[in-house]
C-alpha cells in the first residue's frame, strides 16, 4: 500500500491540514501519514533538516509532500523528484536541499490535477494535495512538467572535515533540549575529541543519555551526528545554545 | 473506504482521544482521521467554524464526529444529519450551525449502540464513538431516533452585505496571525474597498502573502473570506485584534 | 486488521515519531495509531497511567508500543507480554505497572528483528518499531526471548480503602483542569462523602460537569475514579493541586 507522508508548518489547531487530508481522501486510497505539522511557521531549513533525517526510514513508494511555503501564490515553482523509489513534492524554496535530487527534478506545470478553486493562499490544499494523490495513484512525474536543473537550494555550508579540526553548525534543538549538530561522527578523523562552542568546551563523550551525568556531554545521536546533551535537563537552555551557532570539534 | 473524521477539544496529552479511537477500532474497519483535537476547551463556535471550512473537501461517505460538549451528561441531545452524502454527529449545542442541516436532523435516542459503561462525563467514548461506528458500518440515521426541527443554533449574526458597506466579524485568528473575517469576497458589491476595525483602516489589497509587504494588508483567504495579514508576522498581534471584533468593509 | 498503537514522550515537532512510523510502514501493513506523543519527557508514571485508562477500549490484536525510555542504550531490558489478547511492548522501567502482566512477561533478547543501525540513543526506531512490526505480523512472543518474573514496577502505593476512610493520590491533571485521583468510586464503602486535600474540603458531589457549578465539586470520572472539578475553569489552578498530592475521602 502506498503512503502519502505530510510535512508542514500548518499546525493542527487551524483547519489547513484537515482540508488537505480531505482532498487526499477524496482522490486516493493511499494511506495518509503525518510526519509533522509543527515546523515553525516559514522555517524552510527546519523542514528540510527534519525530512533529511526521516525519509530513508519510509518504504519505497512513499510520496513525501512538504509544504512550508512563504511564497505561496507567487511565481515560485512546485517541484518534484524521485529518489530511491520515494517521491518528493515541495515548493521550490530550498526545502529539498538535504535530499539530493540527482538531477531528476521536474517543475509541476500540468494544471490538470489542480483544484479549480485556484486560491492564491492555499496551494497545500489546491495543488500539492491533488498532485500528490495523482502521483500515489500512479501518474508519472514525467507527464507533470519539464525537467529542471536549477532547483533552489538553501544557503547552507556543510561541515568542513579536516585532519585536526571540524567546523560545523547547530542544526536543531529537540524537545529534550539535545543540541544537534550537522557533524557526522563517522567522518571525524581523530578518536578523542572535544567540542568548542562560544566560550565552552565539552570534552566528555557518553554512550547513552543515562550514562552522561548531569554536566554537558557529547553523544552520537540517532542520525549519526554529534549532539550536546545533559541528563534529564535541557543542554540548550543550560549552555544557551541555539540553532545556527557554530561549533568546532578539536582533538584532545 | 469510509472515513470517520474526528473534531474535539480534548487535546492529545490526555487519554480521551485514545479511548475514543479504541472504541472506533473495536467496532469498525472505517478509516479514522483527525481533523483536530486542539479546539480551545468548550469553544463551540471555534469548532463550528473549523468544521464549516473543511467538510466539503472530504468525500461523500465521510462521518464527521464533532465533540465539544460542555453539557455532557445533561439532557442536551445528541444530533445527526446528512448533507451532500456526508453525515454529521455532534452534541446539540450549536456546533453544527454552519453546516446547514436542510431540515433532516434527528435526535439520537436509540441507546442500543451506546456502551454499557454509561458514564456521565465522557459521551465521546461511550456514545459518539459507537454511534459513529454504527453509521460508518451502514446503520441509517432514520433508525437512530426521531426527526427534529429545532436544532440548537449559535447566536451568530452573519455579515450584512449592503451596496456601500459590509459589516462582519472576525471569526478566527490562525497560527500565522492571519485575521479571518466572515465576509465573503465574492459578495462585496464594490471593487475597491478598505476594511475598518477599531481605529485602524487597512486599504491595501494583496494577491499573495509574499506580495503584501510588512504593513497590514487585505487578502482573500483560502475559503473566500477577507483576511487581514502582514508578511512573516502576526497581524492579530500587530493590530491587537481578536475573535469577535466587528469589522466594516467600505468602498474606497 | 491489526493495529499498532504508539505511546511516547517524543512530541511531534522532532523527527522521532516520523522515523518510527517509517520503520513500521516499511515492515508491516498493520494500521498505525497514535495514543499520544505528548507524555512529559521521561514521565514514566504519566505514560503508565495513560495506558492503564485506554488499553481495554482497543480490540484484541492491538500491539501497544510505549516508549518513555530515559534508560535507552543502557542494560535496561525491553519487555513484552500479552493480556486479554493485546500485546504490550515497553522498556522495563515500570511503564507497564498498571497493566497486570499476570506472570507472562518476556525479555526481548532476539536481536534478529533489530535494525542494524544499532544506535544507543533511539531504540524506538531501531528496536521497538521493528519488534512491534514483527509481532503484528504474527511472530510469537515466545520466540523473542526468555520468560521473566521480575518486571520492574513503579514505587506506587495504591489507595487504601477502609471502612471510614480512603487514602489516595492525585494521578493526573487533564487539559480541562480536572484533578484525577486513583480512588475508585465503586470501592468507597460509604455513600455520602467529602474529599480532603491540603487544607480544603470538597463535599459537593455532581453528576455532570455542567451541573457542578462554579465552586469545586466531586465527580466520578470516565474511568470510574473520583475527580475534583470546577465548571469551565481549572480546579487544579484554583485549588493549587498537582499530581502526587495526597487526598483523603471521609464520610459526611
Amino acid at each position: 500500500m502506498r503512503t502519502i507522508a505530510l510535512l508542514t508548518d500548518f499546525g493542527v489547531r487551524d483547519p489547513y491540514v484537515a482540508a488537505m487530508k480531505g482532498v487526499l481522501a477524496s482522490r486516493t486510497d493511499a494511506r495518509i501519514a503525518d510526519l509533522t505539522h509543527e515546523i515553525e511557521p516559514f522555517d524552510v531549513f527546519g523542514a528540510g533538516w527534519f525530512l533529511s533525517t526521516v525519509w530513508r526510514w519510509w518504504p519505497a513508494g512513499t510520496v513525501f509532500v512538504a509544504v512550508v511555503d512563504p511564497g505561496v501564490g507567487t511565481s515560485r515553482r512546485i517541484v518534484a523528484f524521485e529518489r530511491d523509489g520515494r517521491t518528493f513534492l515541495a515548493p521550490d524554496n530550498g526545502l529539498l536541499t538535504f535530499v539530493d535530487d540527482r538531477g531528476g527534478a521536474i517543475s509541476v506545470e500540468d494544471e490538470s490535477h489542480f483544484l479549480p478553486s485556484n486560491s492564491t493562499t492555499f496551494h497545500g490544499r489546491d495543488r500539492f494535495a491533488p498532485v500528490a494523490a495523482a502521483i500515489a495513484n500512479g501518474v508519472s512525474l514525467a507527464v507533470l512538467g519539464p525537467r529542471i536543473d536549477d532547483l533552489v537550494r538553501l544557503d547552507y555550508e556543510p561541515p568542513s572535515y579536516e585532519c585536526a579540526r571540524v567546523d560545523g553548525t547547530i542544526v536543531a534543538i529537540d524537545r529534550f533540549g539535545n543540541v544537534i549538530t550537522d557533524i557526522e561522527r563517522s567522518r571525524i578523523a581523530f578518536d578523542r575529541f572535544a567540542l568548542r562552542v562560544a566560550d565552552a568546551i565539552i570534552d566528555r563523550m557518553a554512550t547513552t543519555y543515562a550514562d552522561g551525568g548531569d554536566n554537558a556531554f557529547l553523544i552520537t545521536g540517532s542520525s549519526g551526528h554529534i549532539e550536546v546533551s545533559t541528563r534529564n535537563d535541557s543542554a540548550a537552555v543550560k549552555l544557551q545554545l541555539k540553532r545556527g551557532d557554530c561549533v568546532t570539534i578539536i582533538p584532545k
